[in-house]
């Protein structure tokens, strides 16, 4: 049986990285075949495009520019690592994936549907994940979460809060027209309400 | 008034940068205020994707991904150097531009016409250069000429012949479609007459 790819994505802060480990080992504990993953990177060609982008130095970079390059780097991870895996019946779990080019660079840059569209494709194919896990937050509060880490902020990071106010929008939207493959999470809730809803909607894909 | 961009593509191997040297040369000695750039590269980003573009150990790099990097550097090219500069008045002298892709991706690697004028379109909108001298040279010729240099080969010059083969056929057949862009000089001829033509070429257009 063919492997399936299920994503975890949505606001910065809402929780992705904690839930991510709960979904790891929660298959693990079933003994269940998978990699993990991350976009941008996943490759070794992958992880270098991801430096350029999240790299602060690059604040000139243009938004035609940034697409090219997560599509860059999407079409090797999917090439390379994640179609291989499904193949061999391997599930993969990604630490974000296109749903989030659909969110940042179309409705956060504000880049044509046309062009994003585009660009997924011919990274792509007709290939999507199998069920896109969004964590949605208020991205004020999101923000502030990332900024308590006390970790820097990078290049995507470092954005105003109507530029991520429009990616969230981006997240509902897809979700509203793609409901058999995405499922929002509110990611206000209790950390471990929102594991639990992530992994019931895990055991139902997997 | 408005700059023009002038390209100096071709066979590996058939002289371009000796061509280059003179053609700067040459415009200094007329004092014409010009900038001179490469592709891939070009812009701090652009310089960043070109290491990953010619590094030896991405071997397994797809299509696809090297098609978008070089149109991701080609995207910010345009954008952060060279528009403005020709917007200056200026004229820019660039190494190589969107007929190498044309001729590597589209002829050599096999990638859809389609899908190669989609990513320049997208990188340069309706924006050409001026012109396009194309020194044309069997490949045999120039990758043995690469080769009496000691230099290392780079990602994009370890190839077979079949493929610089068609690369080659690829510059011809761009030159065949825009006669009024493209100029081609046959590099097997002594490096004073391809210098000749080449300055020709340049004084018709500055």
């Amino acid at each position: 049986m063919r492997g399936k790819l299920i994503v975890c994505d949505g606001s910065n802060g809402a929780g992705k990285s904690t839930v991510l480990e709960h979904i790891k080992d929660h298959l693990n504990s079933k003994n269940i075949e998978f990699i993990s993953t991350r976009e941008p990177g996943g490759t070794e060609v992958g992880e270098k495009i991801r430096e350029i982008l999240l790299d602060k130095s690059y604040s000139n970079m243009c938004s035609t520019t940034e697409l090219m390059l997560f599509a860059a780097a999407r079409a090797q991870h999917i090439h390379e690592k994640i179609l291989p895996a499904l193949e061999k019946g391997i599930h993969v779990i990604s630490d974000r994936f296109e749903s989030a080019t659909v969110s940042f660079q179309q409705y956060g840059r504000g880049l044509p549907s046309q062009i994003v569209d585009q660009l997924n494709d011919l990274a792509l194919g007709d290939f999507r994940p199998d069920m896109t896990i969004v964590l949605d937050l208020d991205p004020v509060v999101g923000l502030e979460r990332v900024r308590s880490r006390g970790e820097g902020l990078d290049r995507m990071e470092e954005v105003d809060i109507e530029f991520l106010e429009r990616a969230r929008q981006g997240y509902l939207e897809q979700a509203k027209s793609y409901p058999e493959r995405f499922t929002v999470i509110d990611a206000t809730q209790s950390l471990e309400n929102v594991v639990e809803e992530a992994l019931a909607t895990i055991d139902k894909q997997i």
